[in-house]
């Protein structure tokens, strides 16, 4: 196995995994995003082959792999959160399968539980919610948005990826259809790192109070976002920003 | 802070977080779940009092966590995958809380995304997921189980955490109330761990067709599935079983 496609985690550089870590500092090729913490692109060797996503196009990024692959060097493609949780990783895998390559999947720690986490927002509790929804309103198939008629019905927490500019649309797609516009919500900014932002309010209001938050937002939206007062970085939990200061 | 609620991971212990692991380096007293790698168990320090959860109720470890980090000990609770999926952690947090302690919670890989990984199957796929809910029959408020009425009409996939006694009555309501039973589903036991096994097949056949499969057990329903084929341990993918190998 020469390539492989490893989870960063959710930004905090303390919550790659050992596995992961492990696999970036023998790498000779690192194949980056662009929210990858800038302490584990130092984990590389230093003469690393580092190539960033941004400039290239998903096909190009994927003809990358294969072609450092097949040439027989020892590639981790890194990316934020877990490759195969709204990261394409799945995508870059079938690529490598069609080309005959062998690959490794390091799961990583998604957004998905570590940002609310780290805001005091556990997304499952015992008489809160015992299911979570994760949706993102980008890569929808078809280009259809999430059917929010639906949603509003769901139970348990919902907990939208990549909401910056959704953030509008999901408040009044989920109260149109009847979600309570009281329901608890909270948004959350650069989640898990120093400079992390929460804003709670009700549904109805959220977005216009997270109005100044920018991206990466992730919207967490259900009962459970009630116990961050007493969980949240006001009220007790030390949350994993220590871990922000520690080097992996 | 010297309570630390920390996630293991999946079950391969090469995916527990640096972080994670240099808490565990550190502890003094370690109190920890059945399902946690004893490789993990191991890297806690030799003199540290180490506590199965096993034996105790939810209430006499939320007490015991309460009393050690009164006392000023370092502890660590770890739990496997992610403390804040259904992991009951938002019950110890605000045990902490409560006691007026103060405690930090770091996240884990999840099963949710891990297990079905170390299996092929990418829980969201452009043009097939961009929605993944995760459901367990277990700890549902009020006793209830899961809405399978609403389930059979949601999109993107379905992850059912803790799936082994439910198998059945969760294949049975999904199909009667609407979704196909050619859907492709897949039953995962022990996933991440070298005892792993994987068994795949169309809804309406899964239940029997995994029903040797063992506790632990995650059952992922949707058309990502079919992507196993190609990406699964019987495809390309070397799946992190390797981690499994390699100590953290």
């Amino acid at each position: 196995v020469s390539v492989h496609l490893v989870g960063a985690g959710p930004g905090d550089p303390g919550l790659i995994t050992t596995r992961g870590l492990e696999l970036l500092r023998a790498c000779e090729v690192l194949v980056h995003d662009r929210l990858v913490a800038p302490e584990l692109l130092e984990e590389a060797p230093a003469d690393a082959i580092r190539i960033a996503h941004e400039p290239h196009t998903q096909e190009e990024i994927n003809a990358l792999l294969v072609g450092y692959g097949r040439a027989g060097f020892d590639v981790v493609r890194l990316k934020g959160g877990d490759p195969f949780v709204f990261g394409r990783g799945g995508e870059e895998a079938l690529a490598l399968a069609e080309a005959g390559l062998d690959f490794e999947v390091v799961p990583g720690v998604s957004a998905l539980s570590a940002v609310p986490s780290a805001a005091g927002i556990p997304v499952t509790h015992r008489g809160l919610a015992s299911q979570v929804t994760i949706i993102t309103a980008h890569c929808s198939p078809a280009g259809r948005g999430p059917d929010y008629a639906a949603l509003a019905q769901t139970p348990g927490t919902l907990v939208f990826f990549m909401a910056r500019r959704a953030l509008g649309e999901i408040t009044a797609g989920l109260t149109a259809h009847g979600l309570d516009p009281e329901t608890p919500a909270a948004a959350i900014a650069s989640g898990t790192l120093p400079e992390q932002r929460v804003v709670a309010a009700p549904l109805a209001e959220i977005a216009a109070a997270s109005a100044e938050l920018e991206s990466p937002l992730l919207l967490v939206v259900g009962d459970v976002v009630s116990l961050a007062d007493r969980l949240g970085p006001n009220g007790r939990v030390a949350s994993v920003l220590s871990g922000a200061q520690s080097s992996p």
